[in-house]
């Protein structure tokens, strides 16, 4: 099969009998037909279909090693630094096919599958391992195109540092039981972006300080096994018109929390259980950090690039740029773009092989830029609303332009440069990036994509080499020694 | 007449025959049947009942000098700081059943149109001016208990400093002619929250540095003015559902474009016109800077409690409160309340009789009040969003909790100390006040209430008096003379 | 005796024998013309000089009830905002004389020891607690306008949560033991400003959650006492010239470490002893805070208004008024400083009698100026920094003024309003405030006056009652209750 | 003669006959013996004694294409990307031994010496222009090793827009007249770091839009020129002893004002004058920007490394890591330095040849570079002195440790992990880093290196390419075109 294009996405998708419930209802089948839907699934169909346009082909896939088929280039296992620009180019393209709105473009967790299967050496010979699984799920996703979600968050009953969970019904997702077909698992998982939305669901534990056993874990299993149910939230899509709502139209990509009722997870699915020294070092010491952030850093660059050109296509649309307050704003997005840039490049420049042989981007610069995205994120967003300024506030709609209205519209809202419409047009775009449902949830999402802040910087000082300097104030102190 | 109550208010609103538009739509009456606009008539209607409940009269009311009838206490001339008290208290209490939320209670225009009739003596003897129209606007407003819009920012066709309008078609609203029965309006205004769902609207130019005598002018007229054409935004009610939507279903204050269509403004409703140096002055010089910044940092003293009180509630939900930066982020809410408290009081504390004999509170606290609120706001804003950080995206509905799902719901989401509903209901409230199109739209509106926050600086900057510091730097340079 | 002028102060702390060291030296008598001390000490004896000016006696002074003298106005018990209010003015007048500059202006402990003496209650009945020493400190101090300062900071060994002191030989002062005569104290204390340059110092236990019985205690004992030993940092001033120093030289007031030899405090000087729950509750009960606080606020408005000035007057200088950007600097220092007052303000007019028929200032407006100001404080800096830029670097001196190159100077250093001198003066002036040792102090010593930052916000949230906010919140929700 | 060592430099400075004046005195020579100079004169004499030493003489020296002696390697004008590495590894040395304290270390304006050799071409053919003299003091520089100070802020008279001077006596220096053998100058120039303690001073225009023929030039001329004075700031050495004053003893480069007596600059020392173009396009079309800011960055990054040093080392001393606040501050200062060091890697990886042939490091990241770090220095300050809080004020003198009362200091000025000695070493380095008078002046130096930070971030604003996010924005919005 190798890479997809679109429509077999679609039908795939519209194929299965997920369970997804959506303001207290069953979802009925097609998806791709359902309003809090349609939009994201056509942006992904249309991502498919430009990965197997005959002159993208060379750049978005590459050959299968098994079926000798064209795979998506997400699923190389990077081998040089220039496999890792490939990759790079890739994500990019498709991140600019969505404006960088896609926080689970495909990519994102082929990456995850991709980095998973550099690192089955980790898991060899250890108790309740499956190296292998991990590898014939990367084969079959690879080969297959399959798509994903992913789950890790756990319920957040109490944030506080001494809280353990007691009941006798679980409530974080655990596993119950086993039997010679596979694993038993009950509880939820808090949060999966495009719950339901995909082929298959990857549920895994993120490290965590006290874990039991029974939340040790790892598998993949199709959406729509029996027992699994994705409870959406409201959707954000603001309706159908793409004046109106631009964005969110097409990019909503909805959010679900995933409950696990006695869910069969069957042996071949497992990657492993019941390791709580598995689920602590496998995601520190595997690839999965280096090519996962990889990705996402890439995708934020284009989405900042986005971001920036909303800015100044409404400084240049009211005729603001002359102001030195104005251009120190647009130069705050600017400049953290081109950080964001150079910090992508020294990880590649900087990338080494690791002990299986892969290509592994220094990790260092990465989780810098990771832990600057999340702050200057809302910040862009924070810029576009100063500029806009009061004309953020009251726009006409689709249809009011095409009532009897228009002429005084046409009249009093043009601008500077512009007709009225494409004002209009310009300042709800702008809008729906930053101030509808849909954009507060993606500056929050944004925000929060590397989890808490206050940690990630925590754990970036603990793990920075500090000798450079500490050796330099040494040879400060020694000069400065009493004679 | 005097003080009405809500069912007064509802049987007036409902009479007039205003021409409002609504995605392409001429609006039909009963304007308190349409969803857009039901739930902020609902809560208006509740503030009148609040002021005519016999317990609360005496707080909420005043006799009319003319018609010896109770009316409303926003409406009161205060010649003492107890006046300001009085009235201090009354806006409090209609902005506490508000939550603060309301930035055109009818308060708000009350105390416009009563500093501005506190103030006629600036227009005595100038040309093309009617003190008299003013007192008799301010009387019928008072005793009749009207409601009213204001509009004052022109369309933003163009920011640039060095520019001005030339077309032959005016696009700010401006003075086209004049009959024996009045003036002729054409144009448009750029912005009227609530605009057609108040008995009238009141039209008036902001003090610009390069104005035309065409559009020096202040008048008030009825909504149901031929001519006179109110075009909305999109409405930001997220639905009729208080669990799903608990501040856009009731407190959502739709903004709209004021276009004039050859409007007849009648003699009597004329404030005055062509006089530059008048519509120049009488904003800086008159009571109305002092006497509605009153009243606008009164509610947002209110809105700030109840932003912290939001805060505190997460806080206590996931049980965080035990971290220092959570402790830091709650406590930036309360310094910036207290500010704001202390200077409110100060400006009345302050206060001192005007050359008309009323008792102004002092203008510099509360300039100073409106420079910090614009900027910590959209902080309290965030520092939600921050707290109830993951939390805040994958939020159930009311049809979720009816639906079978529900027993998944009770038991997933439960916090550390409520039960998943409440805990579900304190985060659809969070996320409503800062994350949904109407909470966006709260955020900007505060951040340009007073409008542009870096000319507010500057304002400052040369209104203050500097002396005691610069002779203190004097006595310092001097005692540094050389010997 | 009464309050002093400044020759008797003079004359007092030239007699006293008190062993103080600087730069590896035992400082000779007289201290007051010692280069590092002198220009503080002539400092002060103006502050006393001031107090007795026949025209200001009223405002400075009050009548002792014992000695019907006239005593310094800081030693006021008040009783009524009135008493607030003169307790204030005189304050300020000090302030105002030393340009806020002088943390420890005698003020200051002057109304630590009246604080005392307002809560000796607080300690009737208690075990080793001698009430009727404090009354009789604060008297003796009072009649005779004594002078002190106190320290109480225990040295940073290991600032680790975890910490405990374990060695045989005591780091922090101690008691090791006690007589028939007194107690013995043995130890350190990190930090006493003036330091060996007052009467008496004050030394006291800060409230701390594991705090040994042999850590808890008060006294007071003259500076000279055996034993005592006073160890000064390098001295920040920068030399006699007041043009080239014209803050370090008259306002340095140097630090010092405080070590006790086994020193033998007298019972008639101790005011409790290993009594550690009256060392965690005195200073949370009593009236320090509050009166403390009160005096502080009202010093550091004062800086405020002094820094203020320095920038204005740079901004003058060299014509940079014009620029948005500089107005919103002036406009933070401006914002800064009416918010000071108003808290301060708000603490008199919402103070209340307490147990004891002493009336205090609200502690909430004076807990929250002092979260703000050393936030604030370095900003005032860093703007005074930006305003000059780099004109700030390369400033001549006195005696380059008086040299041969002084034509060179009087042509090239010419100001837009002034002459060469008097902009290098202003020039000097901002750079000693904000640049030299003694400014970058000054800085400091505000950042930390009311201790950890982080910890100042963690107990405003902690004592703050909330519950109004949630009051607003609970019944938002109650409307929200699912129909 | 090619590289210097550290006698031949000391032996030169000398010999010559400079007018400096300090403190209303003209310096009498050898100036190396000076309090004032000492300390920064031996530093530059350990950089040239570094350079020369056998194992390091490939790194630090290349082979001069004319005398095919070695020669600084800062001077070595790059062809490939390889030689930018080498002239980083050179300047990054260099940086290292000095802290990256020296902002004027030599190697900074061999580098513009060198970059302004490499655009010889765009001086070619135009009016008053000498390209040859260029490249003869390029070479005469190199093979020689001569030092350099350069000076081009005119005098501050007034810094309002509309400022024009118009005395008769010239303040900022220009061309008073011409003979057969020169330009003769007069005026002054603000700032030039080092004034007077280098071979020469390189003289030129800064671009300005309003610039007069007669102010438009540039030359370089020897120190000891007839005329040419030095007029030196007050002396921030705080004294001898590297225990004090680790710093300021060693690296405090002294600013001086430079005055024209109506020197007569040679022709052979002029590269161009009276052309006003030029003063204009040289700056910014030149190699000067690229090489020069190259140069800085990689100087600011080792003083990046140097200030972690010092705060993780106060961290370490008083065992502070573990908590969260303290983390964030020093993670900040990693999240600077490795965006500095990944902004210069891409400059490197994106150079390119230009016209003359010379491989110019990318602009964008340097410009975003020198954007950025002007803001994060004094928040590097900031964080050491938050850090080292209380602990910054009261430190005692190596003379204290010498003294009677050593034993004192040992015992109650221990730290967690160190003896009071140590403690106190680190706690004065960091001292003097960031609030001694050298410390404060080392901010102010960074804040402003590169010109006013607004008008930077304005040119940034201006010189950047925007068009990818412009056209992501236009295919938004033709996608959202009206059906």
């Amino acid at each position: 099969m190798g890479a997809i294009n679109g429509s077999e996405f679609l039908r795939r998708i519209n194929q299965m009998d997920t369970e997804i419930w959506l303001d207290g209802e069953r979802i009925k089948m097609p998806i791709s037909e359902r309003a809090a839907f349609r939009g994201l699934i056509q942006s992904k169909a249309s991502l498919y279909d430009l990965q197997v346009q005959p002159e993208l082909l060379d750049e978005m896939t590459f050959e299968s090693p098994t079926t000798k088929e064209r795979v998506g280039m997400s699923y190389l296992q990077p081998r040089t630094k220039d496999d890792l620009a490939k990759r790079r180019k890739m994500i990019e393209r498709w991140a600019r096919q969505s404006y960088g709105l896609l926080g689970r473009s495909p990519d994102y967790l082929n990456t995850v599958i991709m980095s998973f299967a550099c690192s089955t050496a980790l898991m060899e010979g250890k108790e309740n391992c499956f190296p292998t699984h991990i590898q014939s799920l990367y084969e079959r996703a690879r080969d297959n195109d399959l798509s994903f979600t992913h789950t890790f968050i756990t319920p957040q009953v109490n944030r506080s540092q001494a809280y353990f969970e007691t009941g006798d019904e679980p409530i974080a997702a655990r596993i119950v039981g086993q039997t010679k077909d596979g694993l038993i698992i009950k509880g939820a998982r808090l949060l999966a972006t495009q719950g339901g939305l995909t082929d298959e669901v990857l549920v895994f534990s993120s490290p965590s300080l006290f874990c039991e056993p029974e939340e040790a874990f790892a598998f993949s299993i199709p959406s729509d096994t029996k027992g699994l149910r994705f409870i959406c939230r409201e959707s954000f899509v603001g309706g159908d018109s793409s004046f109106n709502h631009p964005l969110s139209s097409r990019f909503e990509e909805i959010d679900s929390i995933v409950v696990f009722d006695n869910v069969l997870v069957p042996w071949e699915c497992v990657l492993f259980h019941q390791n709580t020294e598995v689920a602590m070092n496998f995601f520190t010491s595997s690839a999965f950090h280096p090519f996962t952030i990889h990705q996402v850093i890439t995708r934020q660059i284009v989405k900042t690039e986005f971001m920036l050109g909303v800015a100044e296509n409404l400084v240049q649309t009211i005729h603001v740029g002359e102001y030195l307050h104005i251009q120190e704003k647009i130069a705050e997005i600017i400049i953290s773009l081109e950080t964001m840039k150079a910090l992508l490049d020294k990880s590649e420049l900087d990338a080494t092989l690791d002990a299986s042989g892969y290509m592994r981007p220094s990790i260092i610069p990465l989780q810098v830029a990771s832990n600057i995205y999340p702050k200057v994120n809302p910040r862009f967003s924070e810029i576009i609303q100063l500029i806009g300024a009061s004309g953020m506030v009251t726009l006409p709609t689709e249809r009011d332009f095409q009532s009897a209205i228009a002429p005084d519209l046409a009249h009093y809202l043009q601008a500077a440069t512009k007709p009225a419409e494409e004002r209009v047009r310009i300042f709800r775009l702008a809008w729906d990036l930053t101030m509808s449902a849909f954009g507060a949830r993606q500056t929050q999402y944004e925000r929060y994509f590397f989890g808490d802040p206050v940690r990630s910087a925590g754990h970036l000082y603990r793990s920075y080499a500090k000798d450079t300097g500490m050796g330099m104030v040494d040879s400060a102190l020694s000069l400065a020694k009493r004679k």
